[in-house]
């Protein structure tokens, strides 16, 4: 157990739930690292759009990236109503299946199960490919290094919440201090410079313009755009494990995490246009990222430029985290009603939703392992999830405030509603300017998803059907079972075995096989061992019953004989009785027949309501 | 079924055993392989040595051959008489421990076994190693080659031993015909040549002598063409096998193969010597085994040569049969003197040990993938256990004639008392001469070997006087048990565990955990639900227990409960009552906790004498 403890931590109490709540400091690089971390990678994916339009095309990322802010906005006045409207936890999954039913609510669950999972396998691997471009020796090792920090990342949640902020914290602010601080100084030395700042390292030079921009072209870079908004539903998915109050703290949260976002973009965007930076091809030699040839050109590459993308590529492989923090939240809340197993309800040991947290490791273990830790084409699949869930969640909010019909409500409509409209629209443009590139996939992966959760509550009814009935306990009909006893050998166990079926009912059946090995036959001696001493107590005798077995299978015979027996005693309960034998040691178990696990296994499994197995267990060390 | 019954054929019934039994022909192949197929090897194993000498060295094999045939000889007078003495199998180890205790029966034992295995594993790699030197573009799949052929062996054999003799016929036969075919034409053509025949295709030319002969190299080589005597003790290990007249088929299979053995090594010995053909460096350029040379040099490499050449490769793998023949007897034999798992003498669907034969092919198979099938290293090893074995067993019938105390016994005596004196003489000069190349590991792994089968012994005598008790059953103290029932909710299937509880027993302990988590407290109903019923029935009600748990484990206070529960009612039996939830389909078992069945299984290992476990399942499908 102590190892456990050492990896894990200790197990926590239900009643220290409390003090495993979290603050606001603590929430953001919980809640906002994959918000943050989108920062990184979005104006990349625009830009790189861009390219075929020279340096004419940089100056598009600006009004580009307002339009991201502009629903960056909406969306965050979107959140910040659903956090009030639900202050225990209102993911786009319980607000769409509350208000708009419950097919609704299971297309949001897929849509976001299928993105957090996509955000593990895609920060993991963008975080350990930047380490190993600037590591060439670590290439042969990418799905090593992969594999190992995902690892790390599950164990650190095993742990819990408020341990999770601990370890995040730092990486999260050394990221946004480092971008501010380079913003800041390139927004500087632009106003000095009156709008035309000298880099200090020359950035890639872009070639000439290949083409001309269109309305097209604007929507795809739109749309890869969006990938920087991915992950800013995190907060009011994850209310209930704020510290109260809780609200606030959650609002707070959120609005710190979208107020840096935009900050972010808009600085990256304006410099970029000002330094005249532009995104170089992937895979290309000498290609670099969009934010090392900024930081580059605004501080030169010093230890700040050094330190500033250390904290890039740790963001991008943490990013993942949110994932962690939320999959499990979202898994609860859908298990909660029934559409996936119970064990991701169940708390574990350290009071976290440790099923969610395992099946999240392993499926995106397992794109990893697939994709060789190179998840590249992955990106293109995983925004859609996202909005179709943004969308879903303030839909469902207009609903919410529609039957709440009062005066506050009626802004709030708006509001949700604008933001419904607004992700609506961006779902379709990001469908229709992904779709060959991957879109199609997660188009699949989503109703695949829901009729899977739909099989799933299908048998959690049927069963919870079956088993309701009247609550008052019938007394009638209390029959003692017929037992029955297989037998290998007349030894203290089988002597064991026999007289507990005695004490359990009169009509007792000792069975033995005969299976033409040698083997004492017990018919012979059965009046001497058996009846007589029973009848000098004036206690009714067990009935010896020998099975022929010319295969010399053991089980299947006792098997097909207690079956038979349920045909012909159908208002009787059936005891077969098996004697175990149990040894001091697990190898032991090697030199002893499991025939007792086997035949008990399969008369679970094959037996009817009649049939009842009780183990007798005979313990060697006594 | 179907399949399984396609793969290893129909299962037999015990009464057709009878039928399985073979004839003289048949037994040829099957306890003849690895003696016949040692005359590929031991010759080239003794020629290797004489290398140093140059040409010159090449006659020495005539005298060398000569002293293993007089061996040979005694070694099968030998045998015979063990034949003669036990008839129902008299391999090693039943003489040696019958004869001379259960010691030297577990060293002939352990010497025997670890011999079985290493010529499976060496067989199959030299073989496949001679393939893959004549398709060079088979190289890199030597071990999935290796590993093919063990499993192809091994399903052979699972389908029993008169279908095994007649997958081997074939291959044994058309090496025989060959080998004795190029030895009639060499001796035909060295006799009209007046004792110099000029070869066909020139053998390799010999090296300059760069040592001379010794005592001691005498000895090494002597050793080393020993190994061409390995596996004739199979006939009588197997006499059970053959059909009736037992004795008599034997001891003509036996006659049969020694004359066959014994022919081949003459002819191979002296027209090496006549050709003056000598072993090349295994592993050099140019290489090629002497039967190669011998072949090409008696009758060119035209057809004859290939088709020769193929059955030897065959033959090598083959020989690995003689393992999977024998091994599983003598698993069998020692595991019914109880120094192995029983398992070993139970008889599978078709007759065989099948047990035995998967240990032979596990362990072969690990041998061949650490040594990545190729195992000429492991050669040195596998001579001492068969000599070992051969003089455990001839020392062993020295006793039994000793005991025997008749007229015909004297010259048994002095032949087996030979026997024991040559093959001791033999196994001193093997380990002398091959110690520092692995025969130590065969000598550390023996006395292991020995050490885990009286293990075993201890702990099946342990359990047998533990077991064993006054054969008259006790009818005194037969009380009802005291029941524990937990249950997790209150429906169908817990009333159905406690109504089944309360037909056992009046003293009923229903169990409910509470884990702090949302569910009804069933203590607020119990009255209504459970005991006015049963009251009105003029019965007795069950007590109801709630169990705090504030770390939300749900088996473990239990199972604490119960290890209570035993300490204090120490007269009774403590019967706990677990419901099951039954699944129609094995996947939806992960839509349902697995606590019963861990409960169940805990409560087998750590509870006493006094806990019986009862399984009340509930079927879904109903």
């Amino acid at each position: 157990m102590s190892l456990t403890d050492l990896l894990f931590g200790k197990p926590l109490a239900s009643y220290e739930d409390r003090t495993e709540r979290i603050s606001a400091i603590g929430g953001i690089p919980i809640f906002g690292l994959d918000a943050l971390g989108s920062a990184a990678y979005g104006p990349e994916a625009a830009l790189t759009l861009l390219i075929p339009l020279g340096a004419a095309g940089i100056h598009y990322i600006i009004p580009v990236s307002c339009a991201i802010i502009a629903l960056l906005g909406i969306v965050f006045f979107s959140y910040r109503q659903t956090i009030d409207a639900y202050p225990s936890g209102g993911g786009s999954y319980t607000v769409a299946s509350q208000n708009l039913g419950p097919f609704m609510g299971l297309l949001a669950a897929a849509a976001l199960m299928i993105d957090y999972v996509l955000v593990v396998a895609v920060g993991i691997s963008a975080g350990v490919g930047a380490l190993v471009s600037a590591l060439p020796g670590c290439q042969p090792y990418t799905l090593h290094i992969c594999m190992a920090t995902l690892v790390v990342i599950t164990m650190v949640n095993m742990r819990g919440v408020r341990d999770t902020g601990a370890v995040f914290l730092l990486p999260t602010y050394l990221f946004v201090i480092c971008l501010f601080a380079a913003i800041a100084i390139g927004v500087l030395k632009t106003i000095i410079s009156g709008g035309h700042p000298t880099p200090v390292v020359q950035a890639a030079t872009l070639g000439p313009a290949q083409g001309a921009i269109s309305w097209w072209l604007l929507m795809k870079v739109f749309s890869s755009g969006c990938t920087a908004m991915t992950g800013v539903e995190a907060v009011s998915n994850g209310v209930k494990a704020f510290r109260e109050p809780r609200r606030q703290l959650a609002r707070h949260t959120l609005t710190i995490i979208i107020a840096i976002l935009i900050l972010l973009l808009l600085g990256i965007a304006g410099l970029c246009s000002a330094y005249g930076i532009g995104a170089s091809e992937a895979g290309q030699s000498g290609y670099q990222s969009v934010l090392s040839q900024l930081i580059g050109a605004i501080t030169g590459k010093g230890w700040f430029y050094y330190v500033s993308m250390f904290s890039i590529l740790l963001v991008l492989v943490l990013q993942a985290n949110t994932s962690f923090a939320d999959f499990p939240r979202l898994c609860r809340a859908v298990a909660e009603n029934g559409y996936l197993p119970y064990a991701f309800a169940i708390r574990g040991r350290r009071l976290v939703y440790s099923f969610g947290i395992y099946i999240l490791a392993f499926l995106a273990g397992l794109l990893l392992i697939i994709f060789g830790g190179v998840t590249d084409r992955l990106i293109p699949l995983f925004a859609i999830g996202a909005f179709l869930a943004f969308t879903l969640s303030q839909a469902g909010m207009v609903g919410h405030w529609m039957r709440k019909k009062g005066a506050l409500s009626k802004s709030s409509v708006l509001i949700n509603g604008l933001g419904a409209f607004a992700t609506a629209i961006t779902v379709v443009v990001v469908i229709g300017a992904k779709f060959w590139e991957g879109a199609w996939i997660t188009l699949l992966l989503i109703p695949g998803l829901m009729i899977f959760m739909t099989g799933i509550k299908r048998h959690y009814s049927r069963v919870a059907r079956a088993m309701v009935g009247p609550k008052v306990l019938s007394a009638a009909d209390l029959l003692p079972p017929l037992v029955v006893v297989p037998i290998e050998e007349w030894n203290k166990v089988s002597q064991k075995a026999v007289r507990f079926a005695l004490t359990l009912s009169h009509d007792v059946i000792v069975l033995q096989i005969d299976a033409g090995e040698k083997k004492e036959n017990l018919a012979n001696k059965w009046a001497d061992y058996v009846e007589s001493p029973l009848k000098n107590a004036s206690l009714p005798a067990p009935e010896l019953v020998t099975l022929e077995s010319p295969y010399r299978y053991v089980v299947l015979p006792i098997l097909d004989y207690v079956l038979e027996l349920e045909q012909m005693h159908k208002d009787r309960q059936i005891a077969v009785l098996v004697p175990r034998l149990v040894a001091n040691h697990w190898y032991e178990n090697f030199l002893h027949n499991q025939r007792g696990t086997i035949l008990s296994a399969l008369l679970l499994l094959k037996g009817n309501q009649q049939t009842v197995i009780i183990n007798v267990p005979w313990h060697l060390s006594a």
